[in-house]
C-alpha cells in the first residue's frame, strides 16, 4: 500500500462513510485490524462504541474523505452515495484519492458512478459485500470488486484487513454489481421460499424448528445442482431425464393448493409455476427446469 | 421384516408401481440390494434394463401387488395413484398387505388416501422422496415417512435397501406430505431464483459457469440463516439489527430494475418485493425478513 501524508508510515488509514449495520461492521473490523479509521454518517450519533475503540468522527463527508488515502462508502444505495459524494467539497477532497463503493445497486448505476469518478480524477473501485454484517472481520465475509486492477492492488492491503475472501472480477466497473444482483436474486428468492415454507409447515402443524434441519438439507443439495444447471445453460443442454419440467409443475401445484387451502398468499410460487407452465407450453416439458433460464432470455 | 409366503424366507420382496425416472431408480436400487422386485407401469415398455437386472414385469397392477408383501407406489401425483389403486381388483389384492406411497401430493390428499386404505384393510404408510432420482441407492437419498409406526417398522428393512436416510415423522399420515410440500417450496423457489440469476448475469456478460461457484457460496450461507429464522418465527423475535427489511427491499428493487432493463420477466422477484413492502407498510421495516413468515400466517 502506498501511504499518504495523512497516515504515519507505519499505520494504514481508511475513511468509512455510512454507519448502518454494515458500515459499523466495516469500521469495527478496520479498527480491530489496527487501521486508523475515520467515520461519518448523515445522521450523527450512529457511531456506537466505535469512538471508544479509536475511530475519529468527522464533522462532514468532505472532512472525512480528506483524512485518509482511501474511502470506503457503504450506504443503502447509489441515490444515497450520489447525495453524499456529488457535492463540490467532497469531489474536491476525493480528487487524487481512492474511493471503494461497497453499497449495493444495479450494474447501470455502477457504470454511471465509474464515469463520474473518472471525470473528477477519483480512483474508483466498485464492490459488493455478499455476506451479512456479522461476518465482517471473520473468515466468512465475501467481498467482490471490479474496476481498475491497479487501484484495487494499491489498496488491497487495507481491504484485506476486513477478513474473509476478496475477489477482483475484472476491469469492467459494473461486474461486481452484476454478480451482486444475480446473487441477491438467489438469496432473496431462497429466503422467500423458506419463509413461505415456514408459514405452510406451521399451518400443517410442523413447527419452524422441526422443519429447519430438513430445510438445511435442501440448501445442501443446491450447489451441485447449480453447477449442473450452469452447464445446461452454457452448453444448451437442458436434460430433464432425472426430473422433467412436467413433474416439477405438478409438485409446484401441490405447494400452491396446500398453501391457498390455508389462506396463505402464494403469489411467489404462482409466478414460478407460471414460468414453468409457459416453458412446458413452448414444447419443453421433457426438459429440466434449467430450460426456464433460456426462456427468460428469449426476445 | 416378516416374510410373506410369496417370498422365500431368505429373500425379501417388493412391488414397485410406476416406472417414471423415480420409479425406475427405486426398482433398480431394490434389485441392486438383492430384493426380489416386481414392477408395473401404466404404459408398458418403460422397464429399461430392469428385466435384465432381474425384475419381474406384472401384466396388471393387481397382479403386481399380489406378488409381494409390500408395494411401493411412485406416480406423478395422487390423482394417478387413485386411478391405479382405487379399483376392486387392486383393493382386493392390497387387503392385508402394506402400501407405501412415495408419490408427491398435498397433506390433504395423504389424509384422504390414509382413510381409503383404512376402509380397505390396507396397512398404509405415506412417504416422500426429497432428493433427485440419481441419489436413490446411494447415501445421498432422503426419504420421509408418516403413518402407523408399526407398519413402517415391519417393512423398514426393505425400505432401507434404497440407501440414504429414512425418517419416520410420526403417526399422523399427512406429516411426510407436509414436510414434502414445505421443502419443495424451498427447493423450487431457490431454483427459480437461480435460473433468473443465470438469465440476468448472462444479460450483464457474466457466464453461467462464472456465476455458479458464487451461487454455491450463497447456498452455503443458507443453513445457519434457516436455523436463525426458525428461532425468530417460533419465538416471535424477528431481529433486523443485522439486515433490516428496509435494506432488503432496496436490494430487491435493484434486481427487478436491472432484470427488467434487459426485458427479463421478474414476476417472481416482484412478488417477493411486494411481500416485503407490505410487511414494511405494516410497521415492521426495522425487523428482519423472517417477519414475512408471520405476516403470511395472519388472517
Ligand atoms: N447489513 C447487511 O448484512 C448487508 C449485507 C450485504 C450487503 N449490505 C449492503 O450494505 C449497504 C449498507 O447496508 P446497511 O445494512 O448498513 O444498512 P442500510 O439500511 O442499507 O443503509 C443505511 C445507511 O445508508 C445511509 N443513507 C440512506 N439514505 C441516505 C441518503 N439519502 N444520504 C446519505 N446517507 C443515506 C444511512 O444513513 P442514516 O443513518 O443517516 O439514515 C445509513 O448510513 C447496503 O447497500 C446493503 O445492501 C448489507
Ligand atoms: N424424479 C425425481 O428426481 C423426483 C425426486 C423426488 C420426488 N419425485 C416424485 O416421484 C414421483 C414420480 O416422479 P417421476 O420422476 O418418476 O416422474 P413423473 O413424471 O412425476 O411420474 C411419472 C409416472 O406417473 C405415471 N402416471 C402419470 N399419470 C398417471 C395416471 N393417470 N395413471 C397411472 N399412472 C400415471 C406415469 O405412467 P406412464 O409412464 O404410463 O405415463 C409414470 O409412471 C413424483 O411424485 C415426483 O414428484 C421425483
Amino acid at each position: 500500500m502506498s501511504v499518504k501524508p495523512e497516515s504515519t508510515p507505519q499505520q494504514p488509514a481508511v475513511t468509512v462513510l455510512g454507519l448502518g449495520p454494515m458500515g459499523r461492521a466495516l469500521a469495527g473490523a478496520f479498527l480491530a485490524a489496527g487501521v486508523r479509521t475515520t467515520v461519518w454518517n448523515r445522521t450523527p450519533g450512529r457511531e456506537g462504541d466505535l469512538v471508544e475503540r479509536g475511530a475519529a468522527v468527522a464533522a462532514s463527508a468532505a472532512e472525512a474523505v480528506a483524512a485518509s488515502p482511501v474511502t470506503v462508502v457503504c450506504l443503502v444505495n447509489y441515490d444515497a452515495t450520489d447525495a453524499v459524494l456529488r457535492q463540490d467539497a467532497v469531489e474536491a477532497a476525493l480528487k487524487g484519492r481512492a474511493l471503494v463503493n461497497l453499497s449495493a445497486d444495479t450494474p447501470g448505476r455502477a457504470r454511471d458512478t465509474g464515469g463520474w469518478a473518472g471525470e473528477h480524477g477519483i480512483a474508483y473501485v466498485d464492490g459488493a459485500i455478499m455476506t451479512p454484517a456479522d461476518t465482517i472481520g471473520s473468515a466468512g465475509g465475501v467481498f467482490l470488486y471490479s474496476g481498475p486492477a491497479a487501484v484495487y492492488e494499491e489498496h488491497r492491503a487495507v481491504l484485506d484487513a476486513l477478513g474473509g475472501s476478496h475477489t477482483h472480477l475484472g476491469e469492467e466497473v459494473s461486474r461486481a454489481a452484476a454478480y451482486d444482483i444475480a446473487l441477491l436474486d438467489i438469496f432473496w428468492t431462497s429466503m422467500a421460499g423458506y419463509v413461505h415454507a415456514l408459514a405452510l409447515a406451521d399451518a400443517e402443524g410442523v413447527s419452524p424448528r422441526e422443519l429447519a434441519p430438513f430445510a438445511a438439507g435442501i440448501a445442501r443439495i443446491l450447489p451441485p445442482l447449480f453447477e449442473e444447471f450452469a452447464g445446461d445453460v452454457e452448453d444448451g443442454t437442458y436434460s430433464g431425464a432425472i426430473n422433467p419440467l412436467t413433474s416439477g409443475v405438478s409438485t409446484m401445484g401441490h405447494v400452491v393448493h396446500a398453501a391457498e387451502a390455508h389462506a396463505i398468499d402464494s403469489g411467489v410460487m404462482r409466478a414460478i409455476e407460471g414460468l414453468a407452465v409457459r416453458t412446458v407450453a413452448l414444447g419443453h416439458g421433457a426438459d429440466g427446469f434449467s430450460r426456464v433460464a433460456e426462456v427468460l432470455r428469449r426476445r
